[in-house]
């Protein structure tokens, strides 16, 4: 199996990236694996495998490396005399903005190169938060209510405290803050504000069930990871988040009922057709007396949620061997040549 | 004022474009512009303004010229020992797939090139009509009820005839029919399914008054065109739309209420607010019993709706300065700082 790992980016999770990007390196040894680095100039490079080390990318060695550049069909790195071409399917592991907003998905789409990751319209529905909850309406699944805050303005909050803030477009817990009373909201605020100009407002639900499913299509079939229930603090934060882009090891299935288990999955399902084909996605649900809302939608789960699946491998392998294929548009000039008859020339 | 058109594009829409950049050439006089044609293979060519003639593309010609490569802040035309940048505003003038879907508007985002058109979200919400309607219950506009209904699925469907059926993701009436009574559906639906694997069906509403407005948001306001009152036939076919593309003579405003000129800028705005900044986009409205619904979302209309501005010119002048900058995200690598040193290495 070859595969292109896609990683870097500019974004606040940019670090995020290359950790993932590392674990995955481990958790699918013995695929054929080229890493191309996306750094935040937007300018590609090809990085050696042996030096896929957190590092090389903080102290700048990847600048040293060959560059890329974007092609019909491939990543190409131009040399003297030749061209080589990098032309395996990409994993888009680009966490955050640029691979996650849909700029990677519309950038890999434009010049035919075939992807694992959300399309443009599922990264559009999934990493604004205020998307997602028109989403959630629009296919009829629950989610926890919300207020939206914009930088501009001075909004009385309806929503009783205590209440939980996060930038509408921002992912790993980047600027989210808990909010017990009404004296902490302007700093919480603010710091959302740091990175989007826009927040989203949601009660903090005090000691909710959370559970977490993975899922992709392949051969018209969804396929699902076991459910985790992630280990709670009051939230998690963003260094807990980050170690969990470099967890590796397998968790243990959450003890919940077969009736729970089927309620989480056909409302992961819901979410999912006919939107994220071509990704593996992970959704983070609460359950509030019985009632299965949706949390979150990560369309790039930290090193695509390895650790919740049986076989990690095997599914990738099936996902990459049922990606969507974009429909080549044929172009037609009959109309021109329609008016130019006609004008006689 | 510098600008550079581009247009073409893998799209149904592809000779359209061409129309309308041709048109654009004529309205745009005095301004100093490039064309960039891009080719249904996605590769660019630097149009001389002189060779800017339909026939120049159906006939092939455009082969021949300067071929241009995306490079960052610029389209660039590399030459044996120097480069050349063309690094204007770009408006982006493709219609339909490419242009409208958020391809382009990624591409240009990516390489940081600022320009006249649609972002990637907005692009989302209006390319796809399924979405258009998510986004008129999200933002409280009504507008005509639908049905979905998807090529590989066969469906019962509630709504009373006539009907028109769309598909999803196509403007400009390509792939539209109307059907009168049951017999007519399947012909339609596998007209509609040509062009989309989904097709949108709505009441074909007999007579029903029909209006168009354009504008755009410059200096946190918005700035409205006339509203036209389209003539009509049954509806708009492919060649009548196709003719409006190359409309330049400026129409007479519809003789409405004060009161409805308000309702329908003010519908208008509450769609494009927060969503459309930086693009110039025609919004259809119909007319309902005193009630305004909107139809469609045309975000790059033909020849950009010169024809709906008293002074089309200053208008584009007045976009082009007020265009969104996409926040420049800085990385950090703190935390791998951190790491490496709490490691000792």
């Amino acid at each position: 199996m070859k595969l292109t790992i896609l990683f870097g980016g500019a974004s606040f999770e940019h670090e995020i990236s290359i950790v993932s990007a590392i674990t995955l390196k481990e958790k699918l040894s013995g695929f054929d694996l080229n890493f191309i680095f996306c750094d935040q100039d937007h300018v590609f490079y090809l990085v050696d495998p042996s030096k896929m080390k957190a590092v090389t990318f903080s102290k700048g060695e990847h600048k040293k490396m060959p560059q890329l550049s974007l092609s019909n069909g491939a990543f190409v790195q131009k040399g003297m005399f030749s061209s080589t071409a990098y032309n395996a399917t990409v994993l888009n592991l680009i966490h955050g903005g640029d691979g996650e907003d849909g700029t990677i998905a519309a950038l890999l789409d434009f010049f035919s190169i075939s992807y694992i990751g959300p399309r443009v319209d599922a990264s559009v529905f999934s990493y604004d938060k205020r998307y997602t909850k028109w989403l959630c309406d629009a296919k009829d699944i629950k989610s926890v209510e919300y207020e939206i805050v914009s930088s501009d303005e001075c909004k009385v909050l309806s929503l009783e405290y205590p209440l939980i803030i996060k930038p509408s477009c921002l992912g790993s817990s980047i600027g989210v803050s808990i909010v017990k009373e009404e004296s902490q909201l302007d700093y919480a605020l603010d710091t959302a504000f740091e990175y989007d100009s826009s927040a989203i407002v949601e009660p903090f639900i005090e000691g909710v069930k959370e559970y977490n499913l993975a899922g992709f299509m392949a051969d018209g079939e969804m396929h699902f990871s076991i459910v985790e229930e992630p280990q709670k603090n009051e939230f998690l934060d963003f260094e807990k988040k980050y170690m969990d882009f470099s967890r590796s090891e397998q968790v243990l299935k959450a003890e919940i009922s077969e009736e729970l288990e089927t309620k989480l999955k056909s409302n992961f399902e819901k979410i999912y057709r006919n939107l994220f084909e071509g990704a593996l996605i992970r959704c983070d649900f609460f359950v509030v007396e019985g009632e299965v809302l949706l949390n979150e939608i990560n369309p790039i789960p930290g090193s695509m949620a390895n650790y919740l699946f049986e076989d990690f491998k095997s599914s990738i392998e099936a996902l990459a061997n049922a990606l969507p294929h974009a429909k080549k548009t044929k172009v037609s000039y009959d109309y021109i040549h329609s008016i130019s008859s006609a004008k006689g020339k």
